[in-house]
């Protein structure tokens, strides 16, 4: 490891660590370096918040004059809800900025480096980049595609069963493996259900973690909007709560939940939800993670129109049995095993009692 | 790492390789150490072949005089197709036998010991012990309970499904998944499916490995004896066929297959296989391991009575969905959760694309 990567490998820590905290912007962080010493340390804390150089700047004070930057993300170069932190480094008198990590958009990529050289600072690029890339790899996704990067999670025994032939699903899977489930929920700007889900276990679909988390906007397809007035959901008012309806659905229909501030519906031009026109309003709503938690139905409607971007699967060491019993993706399903949606294993892990496997699409 | 555990980890590794190729006998290697240089090493070939002991000892020849001999499970000290080790040892003139493991059957266990003790052989136990009894975990579990230790093997997706919903099942799974599978088939003493499995599929149920291997007795359920006369497995002589019946089968049926030598039927006293009675009569047909490879109602039919050891299962990184695509376990199933059989996870690995879990019952 040379000095570079050594110092870039504690921004990156420290990027890794906010990972789902700054939806829907990207995890970053910044450390100044002078003379071997570390006099500035910042994060990216939340959407709307200052940037990660700006808090390590301030922090280096008179020090950042002579000193080097280590971003994790290339500063910006344009003004948002804040000035440009290209500017903000010239400003400051760093001497050498090093980049890990660049943005998607041709448009963006390369401007804050040029804007950097311009005001006389030497920059050093793609250094640890891969681990760099990996900590905002939805965020990528949701920046070139304008859509959110779709996660479907789902908690099966070895035999591929989400409950008995009788309907029992509490629990498959042991508490270790449903707490790493809620950190998805603390990680997604918004999770999605079918209303069966809601009929059958009325969730609250909130992050349960101790000490606190994000709660993302749970979103709801509803074709003929059987969401019952009393849902658990709709009286939480922790996150917002997206009911997704068709063209079926009358205004009066609509009406009824008006009085609820927290609660929108999105009614679509036809009868039963596209999946592929919910995740460009989702995008333009500003998702930039889409946590699909099921059931069955749903999740079939996911990979048939393949919106999966992600599989997050948790398996239980049991064996259930039951030609009826309920399986994670069911609906109407792939006829032709070529057309079965691929991906690659992108981690496998024992978690408590089970086993976690996460894969990715090909290709993303 | 001592002395005893530097010669011993050898053994160890030496009967490793071996196993499954000496069904239904435990795989053992010995070595034989004289001032520190091996002079003899030896495995068990095969059943009804020399132990390892004596191997070793007969290339040691002369060299055996005054020196240690390694052994991975404790040396036989009956009659049995072949003169007691614990004999050959004491008249090789070994000074000293260093023992890994012992044989779970309390009869026979310590006796090796106690007659090489007698023949002035110090004894040296429980060296690397942990390492040599997983070698032969199934073997044990057969002498202690005189029935085959049983291996559930299936191949799925990420959603649990075998198949597509209009039936594709070639393949879901890579072909490191499917030759790993073969060693399976090489390791077991007797492979299992049901009617309905020969009937689609009509398989050969043989180890197709790169450079030949064991074939396993192919062992077939078949309440009503229906199997084709032309059925693939009946053509091929490389293993015997076993056809397990109900007693509506007459026996003007059964003497239609009398012709073939290596096809036997075994009746059973009532309509439907038992598979307590099957399991008890493969035991006293020395079958040592079986491997159960489907399809969903013969697993289930297992799962229910609780005859499930262990379970291997390979997971496709594919979404397939539909309701009615056929999973692993079928059947009736269990009905309530607490009720599933329980097992815990002992391996989870990348073979190529796809993920491998072996887990065991708990207690096994």
């Amino acid at each position: 490891m040379n000095r570079e990567q050594y110092y870039m490998n504690l921004a990156v820590e420290m990027a890794r660590k906010t990972k789902g905290q700054t939806e829907p912007n990207p995890a970053v962080a910044a450390v100044v370096v002078k003379d071997n010493q570390i006099v500035g340390t910042g994060i990216h804390v939340r959407a709307g918040e200052p940037h990660a150089e700006v808090h390590a700047l301030r922090m280096a004070g008179e020090h950042a004059k002579g000193a080097e930057i280590y971003v994790t993300l290339e500063p910006c170069s344009h003004h948002g809800r804040t000035p440009p932190c290209a500017d903000a480094i010239v400003e400051a008198g760093i001497k050498r900025a090093i980049v890990a990590s660049f943005d998607p958009n041709p448009k963006v990529a390369g401007q804050g480096t040029e804007k950097m050289k311009r005001g006389g600072v030497e920059v050093i690029t793609d250094v640890c980049r891969e681990e760099a890339d990996a900590i905002n790899h939805s965020f990528f996704h949701y920046i070139s595609k304008q859509k959110p990067y779709v996660r479907l999670k789902s908690a099966m025994s070895l035999d591929g069963k989400i409950a008995t032939s009788t309907g029992e699903s509490q629990w498959i899977t042991g508490e270790e493996a449903r707490k790493d489930g809620h950190w998805y929920r603390h990680r997604s700007g918004a999770i999605l259900v079918g209303i069966n889900t809601v009929l059958t276990d009325d969730p609250m679909l909130t992050a349960r973690l101790e000490e606190g988390g994000n709660h993302p906007v749970r979103v709801v397809l509803d074709n003929h909007l059987r969401m019952p007035k009393d849902a658990k959901l709709l009286k939480d008012t922790t996150a917002p709560v997206w009911i997704v309806v068709g063209n079926t659905v009358t205004d009066e229909q609509i009406e009824v939940f008006r009085s609820k501030s927290h609660v929108e519906i999105l009614r679509q031009q036809q009868e039963t939800v596209d999946i592929d026109t919910l995740l460009k309003e989702l995008g333009e709503r500003k998702i930039a993670s889409l946590l699909v938690e099921g059931g069955g139905t749903v999740a079939d409607s996911f990979v048939r129109s393949r919106n999966v971007d992600e599989v997050i699967t948790y398996i239980a060491p049991k064996l259930i049995g039951g030609r009826k019993a309920l399986t994670p993706v069911a609906g109407t399903g792939i006829e032709h095993l070529h057309d079965a949606m691929s991906f690659s294993i992108v981690e496998h892990t024992q978690v408590g009692n089970d086993i976690k496997i996460v894969s990715r699409k090909e290709g993303e």
